[in-house]
């Protein structure tokens, strides 16, 4: 490894680690959120690619991919937050086919934004369970039937 | 009235009172909001029925059908809630409209919606006025014109 | 009235008016809000004088002295509101005495947030609930008891 | 069963049922939540007991004793909606209490508030994290050591 | 200047000063936002025309005026505001505008939305990156390249 | 540089650049944010020292570091932010010192919060004001005379 005198990597190794960031991210991603994740970045690069640049690398690379929490449990903190939060209807999207990627079952879904209504109220219950009428849709799984 | 031993409620019991409590909220639901409130109903059915259930059984069969506040007080408490939350415009369309049906004018309606820029700020009274727009130019109340 | 050549009004008939929006909006406050919201006027003169100027002249001076909305009205679309937002345990400390203030009584009050559970889940309604038992207990009004 | 001739199921039917829906509600709240849960049923009692009755009846007895989904998953949900709304530490604290009742590792939790921070930002990550260390504090769960 | 014997202007008075700050918001307004500004006005013209009027008169007349803040440093405040907010895509799209015309540069307003990740979230700094992405193509300012 | 048979950069090299990120991190946290900044990092040591690394090594050493915004408009932002967010007092109080750090004036910040009630309401612009009272305090800085 080459270091300078003062300890400091050089830019070159810098330049390796932060692609490497990427790329483990980028693999992440790909394996949980599939091509709505990928559309994102794309959709991303005339506009900010460094934002582009840090969904994959730190939000993918050096957070999602830490094995402290499984992928499935992720995606139900996820599911309640982007509820919660509201107006992220695309971002609800990407995540309840993310969701189903993961293992999560159409009925463990819907069990969580009828949980939501709890917390969060009707309102943005409704509106994530409209976003994932229509992902559950696009998949083929309507209608849900109770376990 | 079946009683188990126990004093526990048969199954049958507990069903009926479910529906029970579904009709009434039914009722109120179609009183107050109209057709809006019956197509949200429909068009959970095939996703998550059980939180179709809810909105009418519980927040309209026990919440709204409750005397202890008046149906007009109870909408303007609700434009209120649905302009601060933001992203809520599909409620608020439902929510003007059973605002009008339960005898609130359009004056005191854009008047609370000016009231709100004061407490959320003016993007959120824009927004919700907006769809206040939509639903008064549907009925035919436009312009709206000072008493 | 002076005018200049180009119909502007003069600086002293703008500071005229500016006072006379501020001591509108003050009688508006103090009839409405009671001591409490003069202790946020006040609180705010070391730190922002202006945007106590803008409470007063604009919030109750401008909006809320207008005739278009009953000022219980617009207590039950502020409690709304404040819920709604989060984190406003004080504003709610003042609005809650001014919802008592202008004839909303302690069962219309507790019944709007039992109302807000459904809109806005039962964490929000919960907090406000026990901003309303402190203002509620000041004033000597619990037990609050059904109609 | 004792029936109207209109097939309206008696009040004291729907008073007993009313009852079962807390009870069942009240023995799940207590499982999951502890004594923080009862403690806020008993706070209500004197200001809004409605409330407190639809915590418990409906938000625990109708929604969370469903089997659709398990407990631990349900409060991961829940974490993620409170982290995400805030300004609800109270009820954070009380839930991630209920978190490590049903199986959630200190390790799990503390990695679904830094997962938070990706989708919420770092101030409402770093808000329910300190009411997350006040909780751990209080059981001997600290330092909270990687696995 | 008319004053009545108690020192109240007349109401001429004060329908002149109020056309006057409505005036001088207005120059403000189309300084700041161009026609986005203008339009959002005439859209309210006939559904809360005293909304318009509080928008221009108060918001851009007596507030955005001020030189305690100069143009530029408040549209960097009012991109935190909205991004923060969210569900507010619209204002968002006006206050871009208005942004690049009070001199913010595309790298500027992308790096700001860029640090609005770390404190919103990624969902949040991501909604409002794509409205820029419709501003800056309709500007002809993509790609945006790094300084 | 060494680096495994398949470009892989060994796990020291990227022990030693996490760390670097950190220490560019925290040389930026303690200009900026100065004490506020590393109480945060040493309150999380115990609870989540994985969220006190990015916090400082991805908030501030990937993203605050950037040359693409000046941190007195970062800090601008932040403003605009936190008062939207609401709920984020511990956070406010830090960054209206870094505020002040950055070279942002008592009268500029107070006027930041000013126009903040346009966009965000009153409530909000209440609470962080209130912040800010208590910040400037602390530093000698009230009562704040506008220029």
């Amino acid at each position: 490894m080459t270091m300078t005198a003062t300890g400091t990597t050089t830019a070159t190794t810098e330049a390796a680690l932060r692609q490497e960031r990427f790329d483990r991210g980028m693999e992440t991603l790909t394996r949980v959120d599939g091509e709505g994740g990928q559309r994102v970045v794309e959709a991303l690069a005339d506009i900010n690619p460094e934002l582009a640049h840090q969904v994959v690398a730190w939000g993918f690379g050096d957070v999602y991919s830490r094995p402290e929490l499984a992928p499935r449990d992720r995606q139900l903190v996820t599911l309640g937050m982007l509820t919660a939060l509201g107006g992220c209807e695309p971002q609800l999207e990407v995540h309840l086919n993310a969701a189903l990627n993961v293992g999560l079952t159409p009925v463990e879904i819907t069990e969580a934004l009828l949980h939501a209504a709890v917390y969060c109220g009707f309102p943005k219950a409704l509106n994530a369970t409209f976003v994932a009428k229509k992902v559950f849709a696009e998949r083929g799984l309507l209608p849900v039937t109770p376990a």
